[in-house]
């Protein structure tokens, strides 16, 4: 059926790719690597551009479309056979790239995403930037790309932030997209670990919604939706139906591979068709709750007995990503929200708990007024509060003060966007010098 | 932490995006391009390359590295907004991509593989190739991708092979290889539906492995691997574990999406470090047999009672690939090896089954001596023997006529490959006529 099988046809030979390969495609990467060039942002190329580009204006429909990248991008090009070359920093344009490039045909691919944030204290800087990188790395290896050092990421994305970060982020509190990328750039069409690949960075300038003149135009009512959907604030989830997986036991849902989002688009249409705005997707024959659209999901709830938990879905099987907003959100909440110190910030406490859940649980603590509150977190996102979701035909409000948030996503929010700016020393803040 | 999300934040807005997608993805792929300018080859473009280049030499490096393309390929752009431009021939050569494009992020990617044959006859063929350009709408609406005409398709293929073909495929008995292409472009990084795309075609020359100069060397012998690995014949399969799924129910392992590839090559890695050439790729707790790598996998047996059965999973639960080939195979083992007919060739006759079958049931055939063969069938690796079947501890050595074929499978292939080289009239077999 497919190319996969473009090695000779049993024909009795030995099997000709046996030898360069190893017990497992993973440890293959990692060895073969080892012996070769390794990535190293110390050889960094430069060569600024020659035709700066001026940012677009807020309101202006390229912001809008999202398609603006700043003036360059990191790229570095690896071969099994020569290792990592020189990485380049060069101006942003189109790749050249093979009609035959394994990324076109076998989605060798996967990506990472990140904020550069403008401090109020005017300083640029990335939250926990080592994580990306660390799960870029882990990525890769889940899609057969090849090993790299974290550190020598870190300070690519440093560099090209520290180039155009000053120019393409002057306002304090606004924040610029990051993208390393990593995709496979092998000609060859057989179905085979690439034997070349391409990792870049590039840097994307998005609206910042909380102007007024980057919003879209209200789309016209829609009739058909539900009363429910039409009136709620605040994120929109629209349970998955057993007939559409997002990943599953055994499969790659915890990397963020492209093999991931693409498959995804379908439901996302249909979600947006009936008025909500992101899948939550929900796995097994319990339904029970991974994730909302690509980010993770949380709920606030008090059991039965009266005990008040911050809950999400655990990493342990590996369905869900291990998101670095969603570590942080533990983390933060653990500290801050304990019985010792809520009580500073003048919440109630609650328990931090990492476990399988089911919409029929939420469903329970709703109906029971135990469900405190729902949002979902990431670094697009960020603390997103959540105010409906619709399962089967329910459709639960979910509660949130004056129409807006829930307690513990503005808490949290508010803790989490102070180190981001600065406004909070935390070492989750990593500052970017100016180049 | 992903961009799925770079939509605006909950804001209280109405849904921005609603009003561009309709009740599901897929309904919209086919509605919204209904109201545009449709893929229309006779709308074609021409323009022949300035450079043309002589084909690789039988045993050349170029030949074996299977990176050589045909002198011309077709392109074919879309856009959300204007619907398809006229597709262009013109020379072979890279690609522009813009580093956001869609395809290379969120794996918006999907392909087909199928081959010109010069018959013995002289003429140019292809098979059953409407199938191949049906089956890319049906991949292109689960990823996401806009509809087109499978006809205006077939017609690209056919110009393209007609312009190429008779330079590039000059011997009678040999093959080209076929890759329609399609992928998102959109350059917006959000994770959404695509809103520009491009459909190409490629033709690839592969080395002819029945010429002993386009073999690999063969690779020093590993004495980790089994005798079993060591002396077998054919096709080798390893089992997959539990902990490594190709595909699941509610997933897309029925379409060929590049998001059905990638993932696969780390158990691939793995299975050819062992000695083995590809993936049986197995499925739930009882083990039910899928696929054999990225072809569809058939046994032959007799059941306990005696009854000879030619055996393959079913299509319904959309776990496995609607194959060509195998659709080919049920067809004419259905037809030749009836108790009616099969005597005709010399064959005992069996019954065709598509049902789901296990590993389990596998080796109680093997142990009972009722197993009669299995092979693989795909179009690159056509109707393959298989010689070996690992799983858990066993080493399932699978008959085969003087150490080659089984019966069947030698059957089956040359019925096939009389269609395909014209040496038998069939409606499966489509002539192009040269440009």
């Amino acid at each position: 059926m497919s190319a996969q099988d473009m090695t000779p046809p049993a024909s009795g030979t030995a099997t000709p790719t046996a030898k360069s390969l190893t017990k497992a495609g993973i440890a293959h990467n990692l060895e073969s690597n080892a012996e070769k060039p390794q990535l190293d942002a110390s050889k960094l190329k430069i060569s600024l551009t020659s035709a700066p580009r001026d940012p677009p204006a807020a309101g202006s429909e390229e912001l809008k479309k999202m398609r603006t990248c700043t003036d360059h991008m990191i790229t570095a090009r690896w071969t099994l056979e020569d290792g990592w070359e020189a990485p380049e920093l060069k101006a942003y344009g189109p790749l050249s790239i093979m009609p035959t490039a394994s990324v076109l045909h076998y989605a060798t691919e996967c990506f990472e995403g990140l904020k550069l944030y403008h401090g109020e204290d005017g300083k640029l800087r990335l939250f926990r930037v080592r994580r990306n990188c660390e799960r870029l790395r882990r990525s890769a290896a889940r899609i057969s790309l090849p090993d790299f050092p974290a550190e020598q990421l870190e300070n690519l994305i440093k560099k090209l932030c520290a180039t155009d970060g000053p120019k393409w982020l002057p306002n304090k509190g606004g924040f610029l997209y990051l993208r390393p990328t990593f995709i496979g750039t092998d000609p060859g069409l057989g179905v085979q670990v690439p034997k070349e690949a391409l990792l870049y960075v590039i840097i994307a300038v998005f609206p910042d919604w909380s102007d007024p003149r980057n919003l879209p135009a209200a789309s016209a009512v829609n009739p058909d939706l539900s009363e429910a959907v039409t009136k709620a604030q605040g994120l929109k989830l629209l349970a998955s139906k057993e007939d559409s997986i997002r990943a599953w036991p055994g499969g790659f849902g915890y990397a963020k591979l492209g093999a991931n989002y693409g498959p995804s688009l379908v439901g996302q249409g249909e979600a947006r068709a009936r008025g909500y705005d992101q899948i939550l997707w929900l796995f097994g024959n319990n339904a029970s709750v991974t994730e909302a659209g690509a980010s993770n999901f949380f709920v606030v709830w008090k059991t039965k007995e009266g005990q008040q938990q911050l809950i999400t879905a655990p990493l342990e099987d590996n369905l869900i990503l291990e998101g670095v907003t969603r570590a942080s959100v533990l983390q933060i909440a653990q500290e801050r929200l304990s019985a010792e110190n809520a009580s500073k910030y003048n919440a109630e406490s609650l328990e931090v708990v990492e476990r399988k859940f089911t919409m029929q649980e939420i469903l329970d603590a709703y109906q029971d007024g135990r469900l405190v509150e729902a949002f979902a977190a990431g670094t697009a996102f960020f603390v997103a509060p959540v105010g409906l979701i619709g399962w089967k035909q329910h459709e639960l409000e979910i509660p949130m003060v004056e129409g807006k948030t829930g307690v513990y996503a503005r808490l949290v929010r508010s803790w989490l966007s102070d180190i981001m700016y600065g406004k909070e020393q935390h070492e989750w803040g990593v500052t970017v010098d100016e180049a």
